[in-house]
C-alpha cells in the first residue's frame, strides 16, 4: 500500500478533481518563502466534508501523507509536500454557510478568504477583524494561528474561532466547540486544532466571532526620536486602557523604503501608525490621549485623520511596506523573521537586531505589531552570494535566541512548519515531547502533514 | 503497589504535610454542591513545584489517583476523590511570584485566590478581571475554565492565561506558552490544560494577563417588561460596540429574593445590571447609549450611578443574590444549573426554563451573564422529598437538552467533573472520544483525577 493506491482510490470518487498535471503539482509545491519546489504526488479538490473524509480514509488505508492547502501564503513551508503525498486544496470549499447577525458569528468553509468574507459581511454592520496582510483562506489562518495588525484589539485566530468541523486522520468527522460564546465543557479541542498546521486533522468548517463595524474610525501617525520612546508611548497608552485597534511600528529603514515607494515624505525615524475604533467622541478622545502620551516620549509630527481617503492612504502604505522594502533592493531575496517578546523588552529586541544587522552588513528594515510585542525584520540578500545567505541565517538565528532569552517566542504569527522546527525544543523543552505524544495519539500513522511542527518520529 | 505505597513514599519527604486526619480528609471530601462526602486517602500540602513532581512520581509508580484541590468551590464534583487517592492541596503554594507592570502580566502559584491577587495588585493600577463569584484559587479557576460577570468584556480564564507550569502524570515539570502576548509556536498546550480539571496534570504556576484599572466606572440598573426585551437590549448594545464590563440579568423571582434579602425595592420584573469601564466621558456616553436602546425595548426605571457606594450596593446585591435566593426558602437544597446558548436564543432558553419550572412546581430563580448567553437557575427542593428531587433533576436535564438543541453547551463556566459527565457524548459526539485519546496519551495509567470529564476507560 502506498501513495499510488491512495491516488487510485481517490480518483474513483473525485474523478478530474484529483489532478496530477505538472502545472498543478508545481503550483502546490511552491512557497512564498525560501523553500525549494516540493510538488505533491497529486492535488485533490474536494467540494464537501464527506469528500474530505473519503480522501482521509483512503490515505489512512494507504499510509499516504495528506497536506492541507488554502492559498499557499504560509511562510514557513507549512503547505509544502516535503514527503510527497496528496495536497488537499480547499479552493472549491469556499462558501459562507450562515451569517447570524444577532449572535455576531458566521460559519464558513475553509477556502473562504478573509477579504471575501468581509465583502459578504459589508451590509450586515459586522466584520471579521483578523488581518495577516495576505488574503489568506480562513482555514489556513486558523491552522497557522494567524493574526496581524488588529490583534492588539480583536485578538488572533485563537480568540476568534468559536468552533470547528474537522476530519480526523482516520477520516472521521468531528465537531469542536459550540456556538455558545464560552464553555467549560471538556478539553478545548478548538484551540488544539487552531495552530496545529494540519498535523492533527483537516478543518472543513469554521464558526468565527464577528465584531461590529465601528461607528467611527480615525488614524494617526507619529514620529519618535528613539525606538525606546516609541515603544514606551505604546506601553503607556495600553496601560491607560486606550482601546487601539491597530498600532504599528516602522523603523527608520522601513520609513525610507515606503517614502521611496509610495511618494511619502515622512522623516526617517521610528514611526507609529495607529487606528482608533469607537464612537465619534470616543475616537477623538483616544487620539488626543495618545497625542499627549507620545509628546512625553519624544513623539512629534503627530497627525490624525478621520477622512476615509487619508486613512486608506496610510494603511495602503503600511500594507505595501513589504513590497516597498523589496523594491528598495531589486533582485534580492528576503527572509521575513517573526519574533514576539514581552512589550517591556521590545525596544531591546529591536535595537539588538539592528546592531546584529549592522555587524552583518545586511539590510533588514523592521516592521512591527508593536502592541503585541511582535516584529518582523525583512532580511535581504543576494541568493547567489553564499556568504550573504549565511549571514542572513545567522542574524535570524540570533533574533530567535534573543527573543527566547527575553521570555518571548520564535514565532508570533507565521508558525513553525519546517522553517522554525529546530527552535521547538529550545522554546518548549519537555512540552514539545508532549506535543509529539498528542500527535501520536491522534495521528498514529503520521500521515497528517508529516515532518512539520512536532518532533520527528523514531 | 497501590495507594498505601504512594502514601508511605510521600510521607518520607512531606512529613507532617501529608495528613490522614479525619477532619482533613472530610474537608477534602466535601463539596459546595449536592455530591456525597468522598474523602481521599490522604491530603498532601506541597510547598514547591519540586514537591508536586515528587508526589506525582510516587503516585505514578504506585498507580495512585491524584486530585488537585484549590479552595473546594467547584460545583460539579471536580475536586472530590470518588476513587480515593491523594488530594493535593495548593493552599501553601499561594505566593504572587512576580508582577510585571509594563507587560501587564503576573506570575502566581496556583493557590493564590483571585481576591488576594487583586489586593496585591491594588497599588499597581492593574487588576485581574475574572470573577466567578467565589473567592476561588487561580489554579482551580484555570482548571475549570471559570469566568463570571466580567467575561463579556475581559474574557474567561481561556483568554487570560498566558502560560503555565504543569507537572505531568509522570512527574515531569513542563512549561506551556511564553510571556509573549501571542504565539504561533506549536500546539496550544496552555488551552489544553485550561479547563482540563486536573485530568492531564497539575498546574503549579500560572502567568496571567492583567488589565488597567479603568479611569472611571459607572453602574446602571434597568427593568424590562419582558425577558425578550431585556435580551434584545443587550444584543443591540453589543452590536453597537458599547464595551460593557458587566451585564447581568435577574428574572422576576431573583428580583423578589434580593428585594427581601437586601431591602431593595426594585419592581418585580426582569432587570439588567450593568457596569461600564472607561474614561469619564466614555462611561457617560456608554450609559446614555444603553439607556436609549433600553427604552426602545420596554426598559424603564433606568438609573445610573458613578458614586462608588451606589455601585458597591448594586454589586453586593448581585453577589449576594445566590444567598438571597436560598434564604427565601429556608431549609431547602439547591442545584445550580449552568447553560450557555447563542444570545439570539437566550430569551427562548430562559422562557422555556420558566415554563418547565412552572410545570414541575419548583422554585428556580434565574440569574444570567447575559452578554455571554450564560444563565443559572437555582433549582430549590426539599432533599427529603424524593419526588421534588426527581423533578429538579428533570428540569435540569430538560435545560441541558434545550441548550444543546439551541446550539449551546451544557456548561458555560462550572465545568464537567462528574455532574455533567453524562452530557459529554451528546454535546461532543466523536470529539469526546478524541478527548479520551488525548487523556490516554498524557496519562496512560489514568491516575490524574480519574472518573472525571473523559469517557470511562474500558
Amino acid at each position: 500500500m502506498g501513495v499510488q493506491d491512495a491516488i487510485a482510490e481517490i480518483s474513483t470518487f473525485l474523478g478530474q478533481r484529483l489532478t496530477r498535471s505538472k502545472s498543478d503539482l508545481d503550483l502546490h509545491g511552491r512557497s512564498e518563502s525560501y523553500f525549494p519546489l516540493t510538488p505533491p504526488d497529486a492535488v485533490a479538490y474536494p467540494e464537501t466534508t464527506q469528500e474530505v473524509a473519503q480522501i482521509l480514509r483512503a490515505c489512512a488505508k494507504a499510509g499516504c501523507p495528506v497536506i492541507g492547502w488554502g492559498t499557499g501564503t504560509s511562510l514557513e513551508g507549512q503547505a509544502q509536500a516535503f514527503q510527497g503525498g496528496i495536497s488537499v486544496d480547499f479552493s472549491r470549499m469556499n462558501r459562507v454557510l450562515e451569517i447570524r447577525q444577532q449572535d455576531m458569528d458566521v460559519t464558513v468553509q475553509p477556502g473562504v478568504t478573509r477579504q471575501s468574507l468581509n465583502e459578504e459581511l459589508r451590509a450586515t454592520g459586522l466584520f471579521f477583524p483578523v488581518d495577516p496582510g495576505a488574503n489568506a483562506s480562513l482555514g489556513g489562518m486558523a491552522s497557522t494561528r494567524a493574526s496581524g495588525t488588529t490583534a492588539v484589539r480583536y485578538g488572533t485566530m485563537r480568540e476568534n474561532v468559536l468552533g470547528l468541523e474537522v476530519v480526523t486522520a482516520a477520516g472521521e468527522i468531528i465537531r469542536t466547540g459550540t456556538r455558545a460564546r464560552k464553555s467549560s465543557s471538556g478539553y478545548d479541542l478548538t484551540s488544539l486544532f487552531v495552530g496545529a498546521e494540519g498535523t492533527l486533522g483537516l478543518i472543513t468548517e469554521l464558526t468565527l466571532r464577528l465584531h461590529g463595524q465601528p461607528e467611527a474610525i480615525s488614524s494617526a501617525v507619529c514620529g519618535f526620536d528613539t525606538m525606546g520612546g516609541a515603544v514606551q508611548a505604546v506601553i503607556d497608552t495600553i496601560q491607560m486602557g486606550v482601546p487601539m485597534a491597530r498600532i504599528e511600528l516602522m523603523d527608520e529603514a522601513s520609513v525610507a523604503a515606503v517614502n521611496a515607494y509610495s511618494g511619502m515624505t515622512l522623516p526617517e525615524r521610528p514611526h507609529l501608525l495607529l487606528e482608533f475604533h469607537g464612537s465619534d467622541a470616543g475616537v477623538a478622545e483616544q487620539a488626543e490621549t495618545f497625542g499627549l502620551i507620545a509628546a512625553e516620549h519624544g513623539g512629534s509630527g503627530f497627525d490624525w485623520a478621520t477622512r476615509a481617503e487619508d486613512r486608506n492612504a496610510l494603511w495602503t502604505m503600511r500594507h505595501n511596506a513589504y513590497h516597498a522594502i523589496l523594491a528598495s533592493r531589486p533582485g534580492t531575496r528576503a527572509v521575513v523573521t517573526d519574533n514576539c517578546v514581552p512589550i517591556s523588552r521590545l525596544a531591546e529586541a529591536i535595537e539588538g537586531t539592528q546592531a546584529d544587522l549592522e555587524e552583518a552588513g545586511l539590510p533588514g528594515p523592521i516592521l512591527g505589531h508593536v502592541g503585541d510585542g511582535n516584529f518582523h525584520a525583512i532580511l535581504m540578500f543576494d541568493e547567489n552570494d553564499a556568504d550573504a545567505v549565511a549571514r542572513a541565517k545567522t542574524v535570524s538565528d540570533k533574533m530567535v535566541t534573543r527573543a527566547l532569552a527575553l521570555g518571548g517566542t520564535a514565532t508570533g504569527e507565521h508558525g513553525i512548519g519546517v522553517g522554525k522546527l529546530n527552535y521547538m525544543a529550545r522554546e518548549h523543552g519537555g512540552a514539545w515531547q508532549m506535543m509529539g505524544a498528542v500527535k501520536a495519539a491522534l495521528d498514529p500513522q503520521n500521515i497528517m502533514n508529516p515532518g512539520k511542527l512536532v518532533p520527528p518520529r523514531n
